[in-house]
């Protein structure tokens, strides 16, 4: 059995979704999909699209936000590469969206991007006849994305640049930075195919674990993998003097709570009704990933 | 009669959709409200609450939204002052929101306030049975923000910086740049209100008309005020060899066009219900203002 999505079908909701590149303002049509369509491994739109088909959700009310999560992960990602931020000119091997369209157009793409992350989402309230189901994944996708989301442990994360980090900071910015977000898709995909308040509640608690061990593992392959296997550069933690859950725990005690997170999150599975055996397998890999 | 929403009485419903600034991510609270609280006419938000009125809302709907709809305005405020856009340090008579807290934070607060917009809009969904109204409100708060609306202007309007302006690239910039907000105000407190589609379309014709007017006075008022009236130096627009209805048509032109544009608007009321004596007066004080 494989009705799962894969990479390329999410691309095709993407790409359906992203604005044609014509009119005026065509170079920032231009920029938003080219930071949209330069890769990743759109996990976050993945997660969501197979807890709407957990839950049997009906029709295609779930696909534009799908398209509108990866809107937002693109945006943060090309206004953290800007200048004044991490300064990358490098992303995946291509140029970032600033170093190749000017540091003007980055912010405003990124801009552009958040904007039309809600401009496609609200098309989901054309769509279909349940406008309090839409309604309520709008809510929960601005609150993950926001100040007591993404945006708020990006904030701390900042902010901290350079300084001691304690472990409530590194917690803060790991749950929100990293988890919202998958927090979010889970949530999303449930409440839109009609989950009850108390699957919801678990498919957010399944997000904050996967959120944590997904960060914790990067923080693991930074110190054991090798830049082949990464695709970058190892080592860059230590070298930025970074506080990270290996540099304040040490190696073992972040391969446990690796191992804990992801443990717990399979075991929170046994709570939700159908198949979970994509969430389990997905979950699995993540723990083991070597890039 | 005086049942006119007053700076104050919008100065309050935005105190109360601002968030509180607490928690690790303060600064950036701080900053947001710093941004949003440093002045300013309340335009939008006032035209969307006296549109709410007109069309005999009742409740307190549209009160989330008039709060969304001044934070995406001072959104664009704080990423228009940034140093690789137009680089100010003063707004208002105030440091601009990057000068007070550095470039990343000025970045991070117009993101962080575009998001909580939204956010604070999906409020209205758990203060309302009618979801319908809300999204398609959301929907044109979206849309007129965006690559579509005032973005789509604002990147015309960086890209064409230093170079010549045709005729259509002017109309685009200040349609867009201007007058989409203008319209979304009016769109959504009718939208809210339970107007219909002939009196919401209505609505946006006259917001394209106001967002002109606005415009191109303020291109006349930087050649015909003084410094003392206006509080910042004119004469900028010639200084910057910048491409102004003024400098493309002449001042005279402008200033039939801002009454052309005035007399429109305020025929087109003559279509809707009830007392519309408040637009009427708006509109002519718009015309005539001073700074």
């Amino acid at each position: 059995m494989s009705t799962e999505y894969s990479v390329e079908q999410i691309e095709q909701i993407l790409r359906r979704y992203l604005p044609p590149e014509e009119g005026l303002q065509k170079t920032i049509l231009e920029a938003m999909n080219y930071s949209v369509l330069a890769g990743g491994k759109r996990i976050r739109p993945r997660l969501m699209g197979e807890a709407f088909r957990l839950f049997d959700g009906e029709g295609d009310v779930v696909e534009p936000f799908m398209a509108a999560m990866e809107m937002i992960h693109t945006y943060s990602l090309v206004h953290d590469d800007l200048p004044a931020m991490d300064n990358d000119t490098l992303r995946r091997g291509k140029p970032t969206t600033w170093s190749k369209y000017g540091e003007d157009m980055g912010i405003l793409a990124g801009d552009c991007l958040l904007t039309y992350a809600f401009e496609t989402a609200a098309k989901a309230f054309t769509r279909t006849e349940d406008a309090g189901r839409v309604g309520q994944a709008l809510g929960i996708l601005a609150e993950k994305a926001g100040i007591y989301g993404m945006a708020g442990g990006q904030v701390v994360d900042v902010e901290k640049t350079g300084q001691p980090v304690s472990a409530e900071e590194l917690d803060f910015i790991y749950r929100l930075k990293t988890g919202a977000l998958l927090e979010a898709s889970l949530m999303i995909g449930a409440v839109l195919a009609g989950a009850d308040a108390g699957q919801v509640k678990t498919m957010e608690k399944i997000g904050t674990d996967v959120g944590l061990a997904f960060q914790i593992r990067d923080d693991i392959l930074d110190v054991i993998s090798s830049e082949a296997e990464l695709g970058k550069p190892i080592g860059s933690d230590e070298r930025n003097a970074k506080t990270t859950y290996v540099t304040l725990y040490g190696l073992e005690a972040a391969q446990r709570e690796v191992a804990r997170c992801s443990a717990e999150a399979v075991e929170l599975l046994g709570q939700l009704p159908g198949d979970t055996s994509f969430f389990k397998a997905f979950i699995e890999k993540l723990e083991q990933r070597r890039n």
